[in-house]
């Protein structure tokens, strides 16, 4: 394909793969499109890691990392977070009706209670890391690598961000869901704006991506924009640059690849799941995020509920909790499969087989030719 | 443009204009689409009036009608409006409350009260029309005039006006929000399809677009479907089709048309708001219905009040408020002013200027061709 977007990239095909596995990113990468590395639950020297085996598996083509850098978050959290105890201090500021909720909730559904602070120091910062300063850790290591694209998931990247990846000569890339947002993205000097719909997966608004995408074109432009939300198909992608954007940014898509870590009980849910099965709620991270419907989100949004928490507490206890609940459900504890759930779009109700990484790639570039096919054959006669 | 869409209905555009004015039908019948009109707030009279009018000024170009049938309805208001007494007797299944709501509503914001049963009388039967057999009564009135769709807006159509609408050659359209209900529509015996998404105004499930077109089109197929909910320009078009739709269907962007009868408070408003500027809520319908947000919706959804009643007890009270608030919203009431809103969908951010609904389908159809156009220069390298 022939776009700025490609020649910007020196990618094949204008497809950008979030993913938080490196195994796809590099995949997609192979394929001639572009992994971005969702780095949010990594610690630095994890990331460290990651990135040497995608350097390892790539051959000098090109790939991205994606940091949350949220607005606006939890001050008195942040504080907590930077002061003496980090992670121990955060967890003592989650109210006690949140614990006794949550433990109410394990009881109910007869899943073991998990050993928070042991659980999350094991195998991450548990939310530590969106802070402003955990970011800025990520950024650094990021940036310490051969990347050709750094994304920030949340928010306005920040100058540090904009700045250092500006002096790398790396383009900076942001997330928004409204065209207000997409102006100031600008303005902060950001090179590429992905503009992501309401039913996309993760953290994402309430404007469509039928009706944002072009917002945010006519109001960023020359800047390239790139569409995200219901985008798995090649149908969806050439809906997408018909509506202007200059290429595809997808991350549901790769949750049942073959390639994806996915928890096994979650990828049956969302190969099972169709596109009514999701719901933008807070009990996962504390902001409005679409996910799997499941007993935690109902959970959390009924009646007895005391309401999620800001981020990043809320993501602290849903993180340490999740972990738990996924280690059981692998087990076959019933109550633990129905508790189970991630982020997804509503697209996960096209993802009904499993398949590589590579292919999907192959799919889509595919069935995009044949739409634009499909449109001139209308129009032919005209 | 070529589609089996254009010949089946004899139009040059696969455009479909929903609206309850017949000037905008009839322009777009005239340039080519096909106007269809809502008859869901006629008068069977009322109704015969108004295609009259159309017949007259169409000169035998194709033009459809939408009847609203309900699926589920309160059965009690139902009975009711069966009964001795019709609209009385179904203001009176109103429960004190809500009067007590709906009155402190006009007190607090200054505006003077209607009087419901005369100010419905008066114009409409006031949602007695939303029962089945108000329904009915609209469905023979449709088919004794030459038009050639005839539309359910809202549930599976029942036998009745599949039945008579296929004795009288006309074919049937249903909208559906999700592919299960396209399935049941598909299997009453419908032919044609409008998939509509949940950045739609009026009724609308939650579904966007972009995910629910190519869904519907695969569990449909062979039938044809027309995409709606975010479409109002010609990339929005060329992106329904990308997605598999044989054309489309709009109802929001005729609002703001030279012909449009939208009051003059709401149509400020609608050209003034952005795509974030919609609510989907209960308080104008007793169902979801995507609608501007104003001082009205906030009300309803707000702490004090005593949630949305059902349909057709919720339409009968927010009609004959809504009919007080946009006469005295004119005068330049203040009040009135917050209080008014309509039916509309997001793509409300993009309807800025006041056009004749002509120049609307000319736009589009240009629009529409770049699209492909750009489509091509992106795989033609390829």
């Amino acid at each position: 394909m022939r776009t700025e977007v490609c020649e910007t990239f020196g990618i094949e095909f204008p497809l950008f793969a979030f993913s938080h596995c490196r195994d796809v990113v590099a995949a997609v990468t192979n394929a001639g499109g572009m992994g971005v590395l969702g780095a949010v639950a990594y610690t630095p020297d994890r990331l460290e890691e990651e990135l040497r085996w995608i350097d390892a598996h790539v051959g000098g083509r090109p790939y991205g990392v994606d940091v949350l850098v949220p607005a606006r978050i939890d001050e008195s959290a942040e504080r907590a977070g930077r002061g003496e105890g980090g992670l121990e201090t955060m967890l003592a500021a989650v109210p006690r009706e949140h614990w006794e909720f949550l433990f109410g909730l394990f009881e109910r559904y007869g899943v073991p209670l998990p050993d928070f602070e042991k659980a999350r120091r094991g195998h991450s910062r548990g939310g530590t890391q969106v802070t402003r300063e955990g970011a800025a850790e990520l950024i650094e290591v990021s940036l310490s690598h051969p990347i050709r694209l750094i994304a920030s998931a949340l928010g306005t990247p920040p100058p540090l961000m904009v700045d250092r990846a500006k002096e790398r000569g790396v383009p900076v890339a942001a997330l928004v869901g409204t065209a207000e947002h997409a102006r100031r993205q600008a303005a902060a000097g950001v090179d590429l704006i992905v503009a992501q719909g309401g039913e996309a997966g993760g953290h994402t608004g309430e404007i469509s991506t039928m009706v944002l995408v072009p917002e945010v074109v006519d109001e960023v432009a020359p800047l390239p924009v790139l569409a995200a939300g219901g985008i798995a198909t090649g149908r969806q992608m050439a809906a997408a640059m018909a509506l202007g954007a200059s290429g595809v940014w997808c991350g549901s898509v790769w949750l049942t690849t073959e390639e994806a870590e996915t928890p096994p009980p979650v990828k049956a849910k969302m190969l099972a799941a169709t596109s009514r099965d999701t719901v933008r709620s807070r009990s996962r991270t504390g902001k409005p995020a679409r996910q799997l419907r499941s007993a935690w989100t109902d959970e959390w949004e009924g009646p007895g509920s005391p309401g999620a928490l800001g981020m990043p507490l809320q993501m602290i206890i849903a993180e340490g909790a999740m972990r738990q609940i996924n280690k059981v459900a692998e087990t076959g504890n019933p109550g633990a499969r129905e508790l189970a759930n991630y982020f997804v779009g509503q697209v996960v109700g096209q993802m009904n087989a499993v398949r590589p990484a590579r292919r999907v790639v192959h799919d889509m570039i595919e069935e995009f030719a044949d739409a634009v096919a499909r449109l001139n054959a209308i129009t032919g006669a005209h």
